[in-house]
C-alpha cells in the first residue's frame, strides 16, 4: 500500500476523496453553523482571546459536516488541527474537502480500507495506537521483542500491530515522544470511555482524559435523540422500506436503544427489545414494549438493530433463520455486534450489492436473503449522514470545553492520569447555549426559593448523581 | 426542442436518462416486490388468464420503483403499457431504465423541463390533454379557431395549448381518435379526482372514470401513512435538519396533513396546523396540536409544509418574514401552494443551490435566507423516493382492480361517462391481501353474529359512508 | 313491582334516587356549562325566540351531568322535557336530582333493575317500545292476539313484551296515540341508528329520524376521543390497576376501538386488537398494533375490552382460560358482547363484589378469578362518569340542531318516514362552536382560492363522503 | 384536642375512621397482592427465616392499599409495625381499617387536621420530629429554654414545636430515648432525602439512613410512571374535565414532571413546561414541549400542575389572572408549591366546595373562579388513590430490602450516621422481581461477552453513575 499525502497551496497536508467538493461542503457548513448554536457561542466567547494558540489538536472522529463545524471552532480559538475519521464509512467527502482546503489537515474519505484507515490514524494521536505503541516500544527496549500481528484474530488489531512493528524499525521512540507531548484526551463514545476507565483501573492510562460521553448533554441527547433521528434516516435511505406495520427488534435498551425503539415505534412498527439488564427491560415494558430473547423472534421480525456495545449479538445462525429480506443493521460504535465474519464465510452464501452499504446476502439452502446495512458498521453514518447538527452541537460544545480545560490546566496539575467528567455547571451551560435557538424561556429562581432548596440561583441545579 | 425517441433491441420505444441503470433498478424492483403483496397476489390470481390481452394501458404517474412493480403487474396480466411521469422531479431513473429495457415503453427522467414533460405526456393519453385536445379539435372544425397559448398566464397550460395547436396542423382528429379508443381511466390523486367530478357535473367527461383515490385503502393509507413516512424522509435527505425541538407548521389537516403532522410530532417537533375547515381543526386540537393562522406563526416557525390541494398558501410576503434558514416545502400534488413565481421574481432575491432540489433563497433586505425544497413541487418525490412500497401496493392494487373492471366491462355498458368508486368488497379485498405480510390473523364472524348484525360473514363489513 | 311517581312543589313528576343531591348536581352543572360551548351557544342563539314552545321532548339517554346541560338547553329553548336513562348503571344521581328539582321530569337512578328501567322508559317514547307497541296493538286489533313474553329468551325483551301485553288491557291505542303525536326522533348511538336503518329498509319506520351518530362531530369525536378519555378513567376508578406494562386486548377497531386502543397504548400497555374487517385491521397494523384472534391471546392478556357492537365476543369459555385477575369489560352500547349469562350460570362459579360494578368471578377448577366491570355493561358509565363534557357538547349540539330541524319542519313535509343525516354545513357549524374555547384561530379562504377549488368561502368544505 | 387510642380485641392500638371497612380493604388488598410481585417475592424468600423478629418498625407514609401490602410484608417477615400517614388527605380508610384489624397499629384517616396528623405521628418515630425533639431536649437540659411555637410562621412547624414543648414537661428524655433505640431509617421521597443529606452535611444526622428514593427502581419508576398514571386519574376523578385540546402547564420537568407532561400530552393536551434547569428544559424541547415562564401563559392555560419540590411556584397573583375554571393542582410532596395561604386570605375571595378535595375559588373582581384540587396537597392521593400497585411494588421492595439491611447490620457498624443508597445489584434485583408478571424474557450474557465488556454474567450491569 502506498498512500501519498497531498498539500494545499499553503502547505497544509491532507488526503481526501475529492477537493473539488469543497464548495459544496462549505454550503452545507454554512447551514450547519445556524443549527449549532453551542459551537458558535464558543467562537464568540473564546475566539477573541485565542486560548488554543500554540495547541495542536488531533481528532479521530467521524469526518462529517458537524465535525467540520467543530474543527473550525477549534481553529477559530487558535488551534492547529489534524483530523482523521473513526470509521471507514462515516466520512462525508464534501465536508472533508472543505476542511482540507480551508482549515485543517484532514485524512479521511468514505469507504477506506482498514489499511487506509490506520494509515490515516497513525499520523494522529489515536488513544489506542499510542497506548499500544508505547507498550511495544518499552517491551522492545527491554527484550528486543516486536509485536506479532499473527498473535490476534482481530483483523483490525492485526493492522495496528503491523503499523507499530514496522514503526519500531524507523523510530523506536515515536509513540513515547507523542505521549510526552500529549496534554490529554477528550473522549465521547460509550465504548471509548469504557476502555479509558479500564486503563485507569489497571494503572496504564498515560495522560489525563475527560469523559465527554457522560456529560448529560452528550449521552442523554446525542445517543438518545441523535439515534431517534438517524436510525430511520439510515433505514429509509438504504432500503426505502415502510417501517409502519413491521416487527422491529432492538437489541439493547440503553440510551441508543431507547432512541432507536422510540423512532421505530413512532413510525408505526411493533417493537420488541432484547436486554440483559432487568432495569432497562422494565423501562421498556413501561413503554409498552415487549421484552423477548432474539431466539424468540428471529424468524418473525422484519428489522433488527443492534445497540449494545457488546459483541456477538446477531450471529450467522440467527441470520439463517430470518425472513426473506429481513433487514439487519448496527448502530453501536463497533462493528462486532453482527457476526459479519460468520456471514461472509458461510458456505455458499451469495452477496448481492444493491447499492453501496446495502447488501443482500442469500443463503444457499433457502434461497432467501437478508439485507445487511453498512457491512455491519454504524448504519446511520454509513447509510445516511449521521446525527443532525443541532444535537451534535451539544456533544461538540462539550468537546470544546473539555479541550479548553485540558489545555488551560496543562501546567497546573489539576488533571492527573485519570478519567474526569465535566462539572455539572459546564454541562448546564452547554444546554443553556442551545435553548435560544428553540425559543425557550427559562424560569429564574427567586432568592427565597434558592434558599429554601439550597440551590444557587445560577445553578448547578442538580446533584452529580441525578439521572435526568 | 428536438427530443428523439429511442428503441430497445425488440423495437419498444422509450426515452429515459440512462439505460445502463437498468440492473440497479432491477435489484430494487426485486426488493420492492417482496413489499408489495397486493400486486404480487394480482399476478398470481389473474396472470394465468391474461385478462389484459389486447389492452393498451397508458400511465401518467410518478415513474418510481413502486410504479415499476405496478407496470410489470399490468404486463404480467397481458397489457401493453406506455408510461410517463406526472411530475418533473419524481422519476427514479433506475426504475425507468429497468422498465424501458424489460417491460414497457417509458418516457420519463428526473429533472424534465416543462416542455419535455408534456412531450413525454403527449404520446400517452393524459386525461387533461385529451379533453382539451378534443375540445380544440371540435372548435377548429366548427370555427377554424386554434387555441392561443397566450390566452393563459399558467406556464404549464401554455405548453398544453401549444402542443394542441401544433397538433391540429398535422392531424385534426388525433385526440378524437384517442378518445374513441379509450375505454376509461382510473385516477388516484385527490386533485385529479376533483377535476373528474367537475367534468362529470358539467357534462364534459368523455369516458368512464374510476376514482381510486377514494378507496379507503388508498386515501386513508397512501395519503396518511405514506406521507407520515416520506415527509421526514424528504426533510432529512434534503437538509439533514434535526426535527426535534423545532416549530413546524403544517398547512392543511386532511389525510396528507394528518400524516405530516403525526410524523413531525413524533420526531419531536412542536406542530402548529393551519386550517379552513372547523372539523379538521377540531381533530387537530384533540391531538394536542395548536390551530393558528400562517400570519400568527410565520416569523417563529422553523419548518413549513403545505398539504392543502389549494393554491397561494405560502406567498413570497410570508417567506420574507421567516427566520433565517426556515425550510419551506410542499407535499400536495400541485406546485402552486408555494408562491414560487413571487419568490423567483422578488427584486434582488438570490438563489443558492445547495444541492439538486435544495435551494437557499436570500432576501436582499435582511440577508437571511429560506430553504425551499424541490422548487415547491412534491418534496417527498423530489428530495427522497416517495412513498414506500408497502403502502403503494395498496394504492396500486386498487389501480389494477379498477383497470380490470373498466376493461372487462368495456362492452357491457356497466360504466357510463361518469366517475365511479370501487365497491366496498373490493376495497376490503385490497386490505386483506396486505395482512399476511404483517403477520395479522383476522377474526371470523360466526353465523349467529352475522345474523345479529346483518352483515355477511365474508363482508362487506361497513356501510358505504363509513369513515374509518 | 310498585313504583310510585313523585312530584315537585310545582307539580312536575319525577322519580330519582335522592332529591337532596340537587345542590351538588347544580354545582357540577355549573362547571359543565363552561366546558360545553356548543350547547351554551345554542341557548344564546335560539333562546330568545323560544323555538320549542309547545314541544314536548322525551329523552332516553344516560342521565349524566352532560345530559343535564342538554336538557336545560332544550328547556331554555321552550321545550317541556321528560327524561329516562338508557342504561341501568349510567345515571348520575346528583344530575338527575338537579334536573328533577329545577327543569324537567326525570325518571332515572343508578342501579335500576331491568323492570324499573322499562317502567321509567314506558312513560316516555322510546323508539323500540313504540314500534313494538304499535305492532302489537295492530295485531291485537286484527287477531286478538297479545304478545307472549315467553316467546323470547332475551330477558329484556321479555319485559318489553310484558309491558305491552299488560298495556293492551287498559288502552289498546296507547302506542298508536303516541305515534300520532310524535314528530320525529334523533338518535345518537351506532347501534340505535343501525336499527333505524333496518326499519327504514323494511318499511316499518313510523316517523322521521335524524341519525346524529353519523355527524362527523359525533362519531369521530364522541366515539373516538370520548372513549380515549373514559376507558382509562373507568379502569382506574374500578380497579386502580397499572395499565403500563400490561397486555391489553381491544375487540374491534372502529371509532370506539380506536379510542380505546390509543388510550391503552399511550398509558404504556402493549395492545392487541381483534378484528373481522381487513381495512380496520390494516389501520391498526399501521399504528404498530398486533392483530390476532381472541383465542391466540386469551391466556396471556391482562385487560380485555369489547367495542364491537356485536354479540358473543367474550364467552365464558374464554374467561375460564384467562390469567388470574384479568380484567374484562365492555364499552360498546349493548351488554351482550360479554357472555354474562354463561358466566353467571357456570357451575360452581363464585362472585365476589369488590365494590359496586367491580366483581371478581372465581372459577371452581382453577380457583383463579377474573374481574368483570359494570356487569358487562358500559364500563365508562358504570364505573366512571362517562365521556367528558367538552366532547359531549359536540354530540349534544347535534341533538339540539336535529330536534330543531324536526320540530321546525314538522308541517312542511321536508322529512318523510326515513333516516336522515344532518347536512355538512351544520356539522361544520357544530365544530366551529367548539374552537374558541380551545383558543383556535381558523384560516379563511380568499375569494380566488375559493374559486380555484370550487368551495364556498363559508363552506361546506368537504364532499359528503369525505372520511376525515 | 382529645384523641383517644382504640384497641383491637388482641390489644393492638389503632385509630382509624371506620373499622367496619376492613372487609372491603381486605378485598382490595387481595387484588393488590397480585399486582405487587416484588413484595410477594420478599415474603416467599425471607418469610420463613423471620429476619425482623424483634424489630419494631414505624412507618410514616401514605396509608394506602399498596402501603398495606408493604406493612403485611414487614409483619410476614416478623416485624412489629406501627404506621401513620404522611399527608392529611392520603389515607384510604378501608386500607387503614384492614391493617388495624389484622396486622399492625395504624393511626391514620383521610381528612385529618394538622393537629390530628401530628398526634398520629408523635407516637411513631418521624424523622423530623425526632431530630427536632432531641435538639430541644438538649437545649432544655443546657439552658432550660423550651421551643417557642410562635417563633415560626409555618403553621405545621408551629404544631411540631408545641408537641415538643409540651412533651418536655412530662419526659425530657423522650426523643433521646427514641433515638437510642433507633437502628436507622429508610426514606423514599425526593424531599425527605434532600433533608437527610442536609443533616449529613451539617453533621446533625442522628442515625444511619438509606436513601431509597435514588434507587433507579424507585425514582425512575414510581416518580415517572406512577405520576403518568395518577395525575390524569386525579384530574378525572376530581373534575371529569376533558384533557384533550386543553393547554396544560407543568411546572418542573424532573421525574415527576416528565411523568405528568407525558400523561397530559398523550391525553391530547398541548403541554407547556416551566423550568429553571437548562438541561431538563432541553429534554422537554426534544419531546416537542414548549418551555415558557408561568407569566407567559398564566392567562391562556387550562390546567396547571406543580411538580418542583420548591415553594412559591403558583402565587395568588398568578391565580387571579387565570381563565375561568382553570384547574390548579400540585403533585409534589409538600403543599407549599401553591400559595394556598395567599388564596385563602385574598380579600373577598369565595370558596365553593364542589365535593371533598375539589374547591372552586371565586375572585371578587372578576367573578371568575379557579378550581383547586386537594387544597394544594398531593392531588393524586387527595383526589384519587395514588400510584398503582405495580409501580409501588418496585418502591416498596426497595423499602423492605433497605430495612433488612439496616436491621441485619445493626450491630456490625456497616452503616454510620450517613445517608446510603442501595447497591446496584439490589436495585437490579428489584427490577428482576417485576419482569415475570409482565411476561418478559431476559437475555443472558455469554461468558465470552461477559469477558469482552468486563461485566459479570449475573450483573451488576451498569456503573453506579449510569442514568438510565
Amino acid at each position: 500500500m502506498a498512500l501519498s499525502v497531498e498539500k494545499t497551496s499553503s502547505g497544509r497536508e491532507y488526503k481526501v476523496k475529492d477537493l473539488s467538493q469543497a464548495d459544496f461542503g462549505r454550503l452545507e457548513l454554512d447551514l450547519a453553523e445556524v443549527e449549532m448554536p453551542g459551537l458558535m457561542a464558543c467562537r464568540t466567547e473564546f475566539g477573541p482571546s485565542q486560548p488554543f494558540k500554540g495547541a495542536r489538536i488531533s481528532g479521530s472522529l467521524h469526518m462529517t459536516i458537524q465535525t467540520a463545524v467543530l474543527i473550525e471552532t477549534l481553529t477559530a480559538l487558535g488551534a492547529e488541527v489534524r483530523w482523521c475519521s473513526c470509521n471507514i464509512f462515516s466520512t462525508q467527502d464534501h465536508a472533508a474537502a472543505a476542511i482540507a482546503r480551508d482549515s485543517a489537515a484532514v485524512f479521511a474519505w468514505k469507504g477506506e480500507t482498514l489499511e487506509e484507515y490506520w494509515w490515516c490514524t497513525d499520523g494522529g494521536d489515536a488513544t489506542l495506537l499510542i497506548h499500544e505503541g508505547v507498550k511495544a516500544e518499552e517491551e522492545f527496549e527491554k527484550s528486543g521483542k516486536v509485536p506479532d500481528p499473527e498473535s490476534t484474530d482481530n483483523p483490525e488489531f492485526k493492522i495496528v500491530l503491523t503499523i507499530i512493528r514496522d514503526g519500531l524499525k524507523t523510530d523506536a521512540h515515536k509513540y513515547r515522544k507523542m505521549k510526552e507531548r500529549l496534554v490529554g484526551v477528550s473522549e465521547e463514545t460509550t465504548t471509548g470511555v469504557k476502555r479509558l476507565y479500564q486503563m485507569q483501573e489497571s494503572g496504564t492510562l498515560l495522560f489525563p482524559a475527560i469523559n465527554v460521553n457522560d456529560s448529560v448533554t452528550k449521552s442523554k441527547f446525542d445517543n438518545l435523540y441523535g439515534c431517534r433521528h438517524s436510525l430511520p434516516d439510515g433505514l429509509m435511505r438504504a432500503t426505502d422500506v415502510m417501517i409502519a406495520g413491521k416487527v422491529a427488534v432492538v437489541c439493547g435498551y440503553g440510551d441508543v436503544g431507547k432512541g432507536c425503539a422510540a423512532a421505530l415505534k413512532q413510525a408505526g412498527a411493533r417493537v420488541i427489545v432484547t436486554e440483559i439488564d432487568p432495569i432497562c427491560a422494565l423501562q421498556a415494558l413501561m413503554e409498552g414494549i415487549q421484552i423477548l430473547t432474539l431466539e424468540d423472534v428471529v424468524s418473525e421480525a422484519d428489522i433488527f438493530v443492534t445497540t449494545t456495545g457488546n459483541k456477538d449479538i446477531i450471529m450467522v445462525d440467527h441470520m439463517r433463520k430470518m425472513k426473506n429480506n429481513a433487514i439487519v443493521c448496527n448502530i453501536g460504535h463497533f462493528d462486532n455486534e453482527i457476526d459479519m465474519n460468520g456471514l461472509e464465510t458461510y458456505p455458499g452464501v451469495k452477496r448481492i450489492t444493491i447499492k453501496p452499504q446495502t447488501d443482500r446476502w442469500v443463503f444457499p439452502e433457502t434461497k432467501t436473503g437478508i439485507i445487511v446495512l453498512a457491512e455491519g458498521r454504524l448504519m446511520n453514518l454509513g447509510c445516511a449522514t449521521g446525527h443532525p447538527s443541532f444535537v451534535m452541537s451539544c456533544s461538540f460544545t462539550n468537546q470544546v470545553i473539555a479541550q479548553l480545560e485540558l489545555w488551560n490546566e496543562k501546567a497546573t496539575g489539576k488533571y492527573e492520569k485519570k478519567v474526569y467528567v465535566l462539572p455539572k455547571h459546564l454541562d448546564e451551560k452547554v444546554a443553556a447555549l442551545h435553548l435560544g435557538k428553540l425559543g425557550a424561556r427559562l424560569t429564574k429562581l427567586t432568592k427565597s426559593q434558592s434558599d429554601y432548596i439550597s440551590i444557587p440561583v445560577e445553578g448547578p441545579y442538580k446533584p452529580a448523581a441525578y439521572r435526568y
